[in-house]
């Protein structure tokens, strides 16, 4: 059996419910998607459930299920897989703090949760913290985008069961590190994230960043506020569970640390920025480019989600049809290759009527060589009620895959 | 995100099979149901596998399966449910057993198993009993409809794997209660149920009840046979688990136990019988009235069942168009207000070629503000085939209808 390989184009968010403004059409449903409608119509179609029936999943959770990981066992929260998007990966057992650079009073009182939304100087601050020593205990500090930046701690015997410093208004005091079970690690994880907290803001309040910074009246980065403790979770390689190169373009942070946590190669596109301006024709571009040297490629365009936070169903049906634009370079490629199993679908449903993710299915297309066609002729909500693959759970996504890529283990004789 | 309410209701055993008087529809197809046809069509259709395919559902397994919990995890019997349904309240660890008031000879052979279906004097008789202690057991005895009882055994190290007392037939003896199993626990519930069983006939033979029955020519109700024996599990409450205010409204005790034993509020309504003269109209009424005061209720239809172990088709198609008239007060109330999710469906099918339950599926409307409207335009079992949902298990409906009405919580980020 030849080997087929896989290109996975998850529309972040891309589900929705009817909008009234649309006559009832979702807004993939009332958009214009000539190319993806040509995809749904040469492949066979089903409503996929990204974790279960009627589950709200996080875009995390979704796509570790939609690579067949269940993230019900493997899923440890939302920290390590930000620490790793921004470029800090630990190792099974460390624990990964989001932190807001934030200003205090001399009180210890936030008043403001994310230091006048500094952009400059962050790293010169987070390189001040990083490499601090507590308690056997090795903590790693890198700055994000703007205010935000990862704190690692790496060692023995720690646990993610600790309260958050942040919190999470302005106004009040920063919060101490509290254990939140009676283990031993939890308790050492609190002290050491408290002799942190304290120590950022003994380093950071005189740091000439923040020097500066008083002198131009901008509010002072002079604290650093972990919150989400998660551990690093044992998460099996994607390419050695399935046996292929895997390679990742997405442009958002935390979609970037799965791909690297599952060790798959994060390919970096030019305008792919993971907002409604990203060049979506870029990043399919460059997926399709990079079928040659991967045998799974996954694209992550987390324009549809943004829109459907936004609540804006316009915005959201076009976003659409720029994508469904830039799809043309995927229906090209697949015209004059026949060896690419294609599957678009979304990691959940983020209706504009909702704001938020939602437990809805999504639409799902699987398209290539040897899959059998349905009667589905538009990408879309409702019509894949119809498409021949009925409901599928995120999970069902890979084995149906590996099967149409010649690349699943018979399992028997 | 706006929360919604949610309204179940259950045609109890209202799936069926192909009958041929009704040239192959089924009773609900064979029926005219303009109301929930319309609420067929502007909702979400499709086949709700009770407990899973195939799985022949008991109501209570069902109903347990429809409300979220996974049965095979949470059932321990009917007898806890029933006692709870007739007010008995046990806690996790007491152990429950449905009996019944009969007549025996000198000799212990039971000659009636319903000591002639009395009827009044069960009160007295259930007095008489309830309070018994036996090494350290406490005993309650409630009486139920006609010659039907509980006995409740509370304390320490009990089990529910002893056998029945009731033979299960005329002209036998009464059985002894045996242990199932070798633990200490199942001999020490059984010697105390024998004791109970010996007590009982020794106060019952000579109470004023039965020596006016001796009197009257009646059969005394002479001793109290345990069958069933069910601990009472340890259940998260309902309302607890979704966060939720929750009222039930149903006509039958073992029903009405499951609400309970969950927490839910038990809503009396006048011409709820459980039985085929119910007043269905009166049931949903109340039932949309309580949509005020709860986030959540439930409506139990027990005719439909009664028709089907019955074997009598007329009589299930013509309760169906009775419930349908019913309906009307639905269908207006969601015209009226757009923050209710109604599902309609049933525990199970009962269908009337079989006479008692079968693993049929059943059909499932869910209807309400931001769901996604299939083709389905009809009330039954295969027009539901074809419907958005596809094929579910019980245990998903909950989550389908927490996401539809703003009330699930998001996994991951």
């Amino acid at each position: 059996m030849s080997q087929k390989r896989i290109l996975m184009v998850v529309l972040d968010g891309g589900g929705d419910r009817p909008v009234p403004e649309f006559g009832g059409k979702t807004p993939l449903e009332a958009a214009k998607t000539p190319n993806l409608d040509a995809l749904a119509s040469m492949g066979i179609n089903g409503l996929l459930h990204p974790i279960g029936p009627g589950i709200r999943a996080g875009s995390d959770t979704a796509h570790l299920s939609l690579f067949g990981y269940d993230p019900y066992e493997v899923y440890t929260g939302r920290g390590p897989f930000e620490a790793a998007g921004a470029g800090v990966m630990g190792r099974k057992g460390d624990v990964a703090f989001r932190c807001n650079f934030a200003t205090v009073n001399d009180e210890g009182e936030v008043t403001d949760r994310r230091a006048g939304r500094i952009r400059e100087g962050t790293e010169m601050l987070a390189s001040a913290l990083d490499g601090m020593e507590y308690n056997g205990i090795k903590m790693t500090v890198k700055a994000g985008t703007e205010h935000r930046a990862i704190l690692l701690l790496h060692g023995d015997n720690l646990s993610p069961a600790v309260s958050d410093v942040d919190p999470h208004e302005a106004g009040a005091h920063f919060l101490r590190c509290e254990p939140l079970d009676d283990s031993p690690e939890a308790r050492r994880t609190a002290e050491a994230v408290n002799y942190f907290v304290e120590e950022s803001w003994h380093i950071l309040r005189n740091h000439e960043v923040n020097l500066r910074r008083d002198r131009d009246g901008k509010a002072p980065a002079n604290i650093l506020l972990p919150r989400g403790a998660g551990m690093f979770p044992d998460i099996e390689e994607f390419g050695r569970r399935y046996r292929l190169r895997a390679a990742a373009i997405t442009g958002v942070t935390l979609i970037t640390g799965i791909a690297r946590l599952l060790g798959m190669n994060v390919i970096e596109v030019e305008g792919a920025t993971g907002g409604i301006d990203s060049d979506f024709r870029a990043k399919l571009t460059a997926a399709v480019s990079a079928m040659d040297k991967n045998h799974f490629v996954f694209v992550n365009l987390k324009a549809p989600d943004i829109a459907g936070h936004d609540g804006d169903a316009g915005l959201k049906k076009e976003i659409f049809e720029r994508i469904d634009t830039a799809f043309s370079v995927v229906v090209d490629s697949m015209k004059e290759r026949d060896d690419i199993i294609l599957a678009v679908t979304s990691d959940h449903s983020t209706p504009v009527s909702v704001m938020d993710h939602s437990g809805d299915p999504v639409p799902l297309i699987i398209a290539g060589d040897g899959v059998r066609p349905d009667d589905v002729a538009e990408f879309g909500e409702r019509a894949a009620m119809t498409g021949g693959l009925g409901h599928l759970n995120g999970r069902d996504l890979m084995p149906e895959l590996l099967n149409l890529s010649g690349r699943a283990e018979k399992f028997g004789a």
